[in-house]
């Protein structure tokens, strides 16, 4: 076990609630189809001038403030989004900066897609019990909005901006991280894609506008994600010694209301065990995990003495899993 | 001490050589101007068709070959890249797609700008010391030439494309980081940047070609680093027990002429003990590090037994350090 401590969490709602109905409005579609379609009653949008560094310091300034804590006692700050403010330099200096953190504190990303706090989380372990720091800031910020292509629908209906930070500290030996698997399949990296933002595309290459805008292969991504979930959660299960009975509390990614169906009638999970907060925030990227896990413990559903176990995928394509004991 | 080995090291070239000569073509300046301004003799571009995932697999290829070893005998990818090659999925799934990983192998990004390398480096040290991984590979790989400004001299004269691995398993009990610093100090986060790739600059917000163009302010950058620097060093050398005599080598980032002529002077740092590829490389972003390594290596400058110091700057700013055991 890779002991850790979930000091506090915080999360950041961005400004502009955008619900189903607007939706249908936007896109010219009858009454009830966003909310058909997506699942979604409402999700909330980042108005122009809300930045992704503003929002993720907003989450880190709650998660802070939740337990006591000022922007000065933290040895690290682990920027863990799924797509970056900008090209250069890390989102974690973004957001460090709006967080007005001293200047020293060091900071870097981490990215594993929808998976970057769940990577994050071990990697901050790892330091943790390594004794490289002490207490250490995760920031999940993410606004899918920005890289909305509205001529497909079927990608633009699920997601939704948001934000959200935990501070962990080494724990006591019964707290931590009882097992954690990351696998990547890369034969699905094209099917979840945003072409535009690197070197791949630029002025100095050739680029479009589309070239931006966030494309989704849906129904691929689900059947090659179901298709290894099964031994993947068998593999993670066996690697904690543990079996679904054990768990009290599933935080799962919040993908689509269709994913999230299919992982808990494949995986034979006990439906009122799932967090489920994706009618009322869609898809946040990488800020799905932590949001769900801030909702997870601040509504009593994750208390001391309990074991979680999250569960996502994520672009690239990626599973990974984590049980947690809190 | 944070045990670590490195099992083997590798680099790839980018196919096209430019030559000072063919850059004062290029920006219309009398000959000689390039190479007086710059210090470099030659550094290399990659056509287009070469792309940064590519170029690091090639890298990472030849680390294993190095290490006889294959692509299926590691556990875990870090991708430690400056710039991504598209803003989504990260590219470590581009890269370990490229390299034919085996599917499931876990991959991940960890970005610290210039300073993801050795960042990645403690984080795979501690990764390997907390049992989570047996044997991973870093790579690195940078093509700042797809965001050169050509009319602005000083960035578009100083920078090469070049990407370099490195693969390492946990050491014995005399091997290994003695110590690690990071520090990122955000006054300086716009001094050296490009504002377009993610979500701040995008066709949903606003965008102009110029934001995907690295833009530089040198003089600023050094200044406020080496205004940071020399206690920055007496803190990571007092944190490793030591001083500068017991540095067998010293391996920088290789900023530009003046930034490490700049870091020997006001370090006192013995000259021949610095490793310099600057000459036939110019800043190769985060690849400069490794690269350097990998020549530090090579060239029997860094043995077992023997002592180096990692040293180098990063957009953000952050000043990053690392005593390392070999």
């Amino acid at each position: 076990m890779l002991n850790i401590k979930i000091i506090s969490t915080g999360k950041a709602d961005p400004a502009t609630l955008i619900t189903s109905e607007m939706l249908d409005f936007r896109l010219n579609k009858p009454d009830g189809y966003t909310l058909k379609k997506s699942g979604i009653i409402h999700r909330r949008f980042s108005p122009v001038g809300e930045t992704q560094s503003w929002l993720g310091a907003k989450a880190l300034s709650s998660a802070l403030s939740n337990a006591s804590l000022k922007n000065t006692d933290i040895d690290l700050l682990i920027s863990a989004c799924g797509v970056q403010e900008q090209a250069l330099p890390t989102t974690a200096s973004a957001i460090a900066n709006q967080a007005n953190l001293p200047a020293g504190t060091p900071v870097f990303d981490v990215n594993a897609s929808c998976l970057s706090f769940l990577t994050a989380m071990q990697v901050a372990a790892s330091l943790l019990n390594t004794n490289s720091y002490k207490r250490i800031a995760i920031v999940s910020s993410d606004q899918a909005s920005r890289g909305l292509d509205w001529s497909e629908p079927e990608a633009s209906l699920i997601f939704g901006d948001g934000a959200a930070a935990a501070i962990i500290e080494r724990g006591h030996s019964k707290q931590g991280i009882v097992a954690f698997e990351l696998k990547t399949f890369t034969q699905g990296r094209d099917l979840c894609e945003i072409r535009a933002g690197g070197t791949r595309m630029n002025p100095n290459t050739s680029l479009s506008e589309k070239d931006f805008l966030f494309k989704m292969n849906g129904k691929q991504v689900m059947k090659l994600a179901m298709k290894h979930m099964p031994a993947f959660l068998e593999n993670l299960l066996k690697q904690a010694n543990t079996d679904l009975k054990t768990i009290d509390v599933v935080i799962p990614h919040q993908a689509s209301h269709l994913g999230m169906a299919h992982m808990i009638k494949h995986l034979d999970l006990e439906e009122d065990k799932v967090i489920n907060i994706y009618k009322t925030h869609g898809n946040q990227v990488s800020a799905s995990l932590p949001t769900a896990l801030h909702e997870a413990l601040t509504t009593g559903r994750f208390v001391s003495g309990s074991r979680a176990l999250m569960l996502g995928t994520a672009a690239g394509i990626s599973i990974g899993g984590l049980v947690l004991d809190f």
